[in-house]
């Protein structure tokens, strides 16, 4: 017995990789000349005609009602940087392979041969009739907040950017489950997110909308308050609704007394900046494969610790949200994704494992079953109560 | 027993196709963490950086190695003419299930939201590293010649309007059949295409590839001659490769003394002038639903009738090429579709049923299922004759 061979640890993941994980698999019988006749010319005609006539039917009559495309330009994939959108594929599919099983959503990765802003929103623009909704994903900040903004604004169906509202949807249904464990309430925490790109953004906003009152955010040069001159866009933006105690400084400043410290920043943070954080609180450092603090660290400062990686408890992972909200949202036929559905979607992933809460246990497993149709009912419900539903079609 | 009743016919048809006709289907387990951490993060991040490294791996270690794009405008969808995107769907996915079904190969519909021959070559080459070839679909001429060849030249994968190539390619296998049935040969038939769209243009180019020495094209304003003053495009250029003998005037001038009638084009063909034919020739009357000259009509004045329809022997349809061109492109790793790959899938399809040819049987069933591995098999060999594959990857 010796330790594992790297070796052959790669050789095995190459090769349940090889031909890819995906394949397109045909719903209807193709066996006898008739069945050609029904399927394709000249049954087919009929169904063209009366899409034609009513175009809300294709949402009933074409796989467009259960599809997804999971859209990037792979300018930020995983923690691997801008690779471009061959060496992305793997992960599209992996996203794909998930959406499947979780959702019973059938993703096609869409992977661009651009990074230019307004090239990916004319693109995606021109293929969004072959899909009922848009999952953006591994797009690097800035341009994805402009690129789902459009989107959003411009196509009549769900778009998501996962690294943004994924992530935030499942720290916000980490962090109901840990003030309920603490006995504290979300609105009373003292909050550190340390990162301001995509998942950091929408971390803070999620957590607002989920009634935090006292994040603190700070980027690779500091705290963003009211004193810095060189934020703009998004980050002006998230300053503005931040840092009520307008704290300044680094890390460390920001730390200091804080009860929860949320790491979506992919960098590291020194063990004598967490020790000054308030005692009992949370450390969810969710960089990967590095947490900004590793969990044997975390846990000397904080009850509660979780991590982006399988292997520690308390793993925060998208897949907890993101096929539930595209299965809810088509299922409503919602025409967007609002922040009603997002806050169900943390609040379903939370009550998944309320009744049986432990510090190493404030999320539901990754490949827990109960987890995706909560978030489908509660996304679906959320849509209706928003009024974002399509009229059903007449067909 | 009486009638069928169209109304449950339309029923029947209408329930085949709700939901659509695609589905996504994962190809790896993914039940376990370890599953989890192999097939998604952190282990699908080693598959990324070898395809970041040697970008030619995605072929091995992503599903693009075995897909094709199946895209349309829905300007041009069956008979139906200018429906749009979202009406054209059901045909594309009848595409999707034809190629899995017979070819193997995983096809991916895509819809575009745009008529712009500019703005179509932009959106297939902005998502093209997502699979392994293009197959345009029902895009009208003359934009499908421009959009055909732009994309061609762009992107180093197969590119085929198979409106264009997939008829043309079926058609050559079916006049080489009737020329051996009827002890003539290719280069001494006379022959008429009706019609010069996207079909006509291809069939009439593929047969002079084939062999043919005497066509003449006729276009709803009669033969394309010399004396014509409004040709241009792609018109003038088959003008100039065809009509040996300076025919002028309609149809009915076109036929006399002809042996081999080729309609592709949707328009009716008057039974006064195929009486002009010479005995003993051909008539391929394409035009789905309804042949320019009714089969029943048609066998009167031809040994051999051919049309696009189940309901008829002799069916001309483009399923007999399209999935073993692209499966035998993707194998070889070809980075184009060549004259020489076409005339091999026309050579192919032909000797399927060439040792039991009688004049109902000049192609083989659409269902028989020795034609797709032959067509792959000529297809691949014919592209490393012509060297156009790539090398193989290191992996």
């Amino acid at each position: 017995m010796g330790e594992p061979d790297p070796g052959a640890e790669l050789h095995r993941i190459m090769e349940l990789h090889r031909g890819g994980k995906l394949a397109v698999q045909s719903t209807v019988p193709l066996s006898s000349r008739e069945d050609l006749s029904l399927a394709y010319t000249p049954g087919v005609a009929k169904v063209c005609e009366a899409i034609a006539a009513t175009p809300a039917l294709a949402l009933d009559y074409t796989w467009v009602g259960h599809t997804v495309a999971v859209v990037t330009d792979g300018s930020a994939v995983l923690g691997l940087g801008n690779i471009g959108p061959l060496a992305a594929m793997p992960v599209m599919e992996g996203k794909a392979v998930l959406f499947k099983q979780f959702g019973g959503v059938d993703a096609v990765p869409i992977c661009l041969a651009t990074q230019d802003t307004d090239e990916i929103v004319r693109t995606v623009m021109a293929i969004a009739p072959s899909f009922g909704g848009i999952n953006l994903e591994d797009i690097a900040a800035p341009r994805c907040f402009e690129i789902e903004r459009r989107l959003d604004e411009a196509l009549d169906m769900p778009v998501f950017h996962d690294d943004q509202h994924g992530t935030a949807i499942v720290v916000l249904a980490a962090l109901r489950n840990t003030a309920a464990l603490l006995s504290r309430k979300i609105g009373e925490l003292k909050i550190v997110v340390s990162g301001a790109g995509a998942a950091g953004s929408a971390v803070t906003r999620m957590l607002l909308a989920g009634g935090a009152t006292d994040i603190v955010v700070v980027d690779s040069r500091g705290v963003l308050h009211s004193g810095r001159t060189d934020l703009n866009g998004e980050k002006a933006s998230l300053m503005a609704m931040t840092n009520p105690r307008s704290v300044a400084g680094g890390i460390a400043d920001a730390l200091r007394g804080a009860d929860v410290l949320i790491g979506v920043s992919g960098g590291t943070i020194e063990e004598a900046a967490v020790a000054g954080m308030a005692p009992h609180g949370a450390i969810f450092a969710l960089a990967n494969p590095t947490p900004e603090v590793h969990p044997t660290v975390a846990i000397r400062y904080a009850d509660v610790v979780a991590t982006g990686r399988s292997d520690f408890p308390n793993q925060i992972n998208n897949v907890l949200a993101f096929p539930g909200v595209f299965r809810g949202a088509l299922d409503a036929r919602a025409t967007r994704i609002t922040e009603g559905m997002k806050i169900a979607a943390a609040e379903a992933i939370s009550s998944v494992v309320a009744d049986a809460l432990t510090a190493d246990a404030i999320v539901p497993s990754p490949l827990d079953p109960r987890v995706a149709p909560a978030v489908t009912a509660a996304v679906a419900a959320a849509a209706r109560r928003d009024g974002v539903c399509r009229a059903p079609s007449p067909g």
